[in-house]
């Protein structure tokens, strides 16, 4: 084989791809280059996945890589028609960050239960103030998006003793670990029930903006909604309205319609909505976690093996298997 | 039977005692009138436990209630010598906090993993920071009380990933829940291990003051320190010293040397430092729940049965069986 010309996406390139380096031609590439060199490239590493560059890069002539691994758990920022028209292996970082985001969510379930942020304003305040709060056991959660990420939330609060329950794009009645599956057509009548709605769901045509004024009409005043999928699922205007007419108790967001958050935004001084900069699943050591992962991949793919974590690029997400 | 003297000793009596209402002559008591109405009581319940007032009152001449019943867990502001020494039996709340503080607990742990102080404080300062957190999993806790609050935290540190380990008074090798119960002589070797140093001990002569500088100093400089025992199970000067000096990374207190923590503490602003108002058990409905648990009790100090939660008035705590 010769050598192969290994394209990695990313002002800020991975801490080391010393396990593959010899056997690859690595190119570093910014958004300006991007466009000159993807048609050279064997392979494409999306390392910086927060921009817009390769779906940008990619439409226009000349052959493209025969695979493109991002770097993040969402493809949505990569897929563009001609990507999905494509031959193009898309692989992404699945197994990466499941627990991360699990932890993130259910720190902020139980903080949001026991107000943790009124107790630490009262601290700032020097105020002693004894409240009742929440308790978790027996409450419901309702997490939408049965990827592994959603699997990894609602594991995680069943395991806090809450009822928590999957939603996914269609219904099953057998799934291996939760039995029931909900389909995203039972949203509206779960949602008055569930004390929690955890948005997980990969963003999709399908998916976008799924969660507007009628959604939030439809949770109860004392239901929190947090979102650790993507911005753009959540139409962020009527959350606000929402939370700021208490017709729901609370919310954390820690993704956004635009990122980072504009410092002009009104999402960031609304009472009882938690701000979080898209840091869910980003814990010590993320970098070496999807640099490795990467490599392992890049090995199965010089071996001719199959790659892990195809990503169905018309469904737009890695399905369970 | 004659009919029963029930004392009551709280400004803000129980919810209802309607279960019982019929067969107990109930009188209420404040901390004045408690030296008077003691030796008429038959029973006594101390409704409020957060008061020193029985310890106070007790010792003197007459004769006094054959049962006190406590609705806290821990009876440190109860004992004094002369009940210790009576035959008076007393029995305190257990069941009511153990998940609640549990929950609470977990929430703490992951609060700091994740830094959510640090990012609701850039919030405030509409500041998008990123930053990378700590995961959870693999983490090892020590978690001090064996009594049925710290098991009940190890278990739900344990569900969450967290590599928790029990110390109590005595070693045991055989517990039917968790193995190994290391003893307190242990404690000192273990510090240096624990990303999460818990403290649920119950407070006794043996326990006061436990964690002390030279506990802080033999902890590592990535460790948390969280009390939601009693605050004298702490030296507060030496926790705030070791969180000032970066000799551990964090703390969280909810409870205190002296309650309520006294607005001109320098405690409540330490950098670092997570204060809340002796809260992490109280949830919504939990005066029901103490209600209904000392009556259920009552029923069985009528008919003569066993009563549940009976404190070793000489250990100071409820042994687990």
């Amino acid at each position: 084989m010769s050598e192969i010309a290994l394209l990695v996406f990313g002002v800020d390139p991975p801490p080391r791809l010393d396990r593959i380096a010899g056997r690859a031609r690595i190119v570093l590439s910014d958004e300006a280059s991007l466009p000159r060199l993807l048609p050279a490239a064997d392979a494409l590493l999306v390392w910086d996945f927060t921009s817009d560059a390769v779906r940008a890069a990619w439409p226009g002539g000349g052959p493209r890589p025969g695979w493109v691994h991002t770097a993040s758990a969402g493809v949505d920022r990569l897929l563009c028609p001609e990507l999905v028209a494509s031959s193009t292996v898309v692989t992404n970082a699945r197994g990466v960050f499941e627990q991360p985001i699990a932890e993130y969510v259910a720190g902020l379930v139980i903080a949001m239960a026991k107000d943790f942020p009124g107790t630490w304003e009262l601290q700032r305040q020097r105020r002693w103030q004894h409240r009742e709060t929440m308790r978790l056991t027996g409450t419901r959660a309702l997490v939408v998006g049965s990827g592994p990420i959603g699997r990894a939330i609602t594991r995680t609060l069943t395991a806090l003793g809450v009822r928590a329950e999957l939603v996914g794009r269609t219904e099953r009645a057998d799934d291996p670990e939760f039995g029931r599956v909900h389909g995203a057509a039972a949203l509206p009548g779960l949602l008055p029930e569930a004390d929690w709605v955890v948005c997980a769901a990969p963003l999709t045509e399908d998916t976008r903006a799924m969660f507007d004024a009628a959604a939030f009409a439809r949770m109860k005043p004392e239901g929190h909604f947090i979102n650790v999928g993507r911005g753009p699922l959540v139409v962020e205007e009527d959350l606000v309205d929402a939370v700021l007419a208490r017709s729901i108790a609370g919310a954390a967001l820690d993704v956004f319609e635009s990122e980072p958050l504009p410092s002009g935004s009104r999402v960031w001084d609304v009472p009882g909505l938690l701000v979080s900069p898209h840091m869910s699943g980003d814990t010590v050591g993320w970098r070496d976690d999807l640099a490795e992962q990467f490599m392992d991949n890049f090995e199965r793919w010089v071996a001719g093996e199959p790659l892990l974590n195809v990503v169905d690029k018309k469904l737009g997400y890695v399905p369970v298997t």
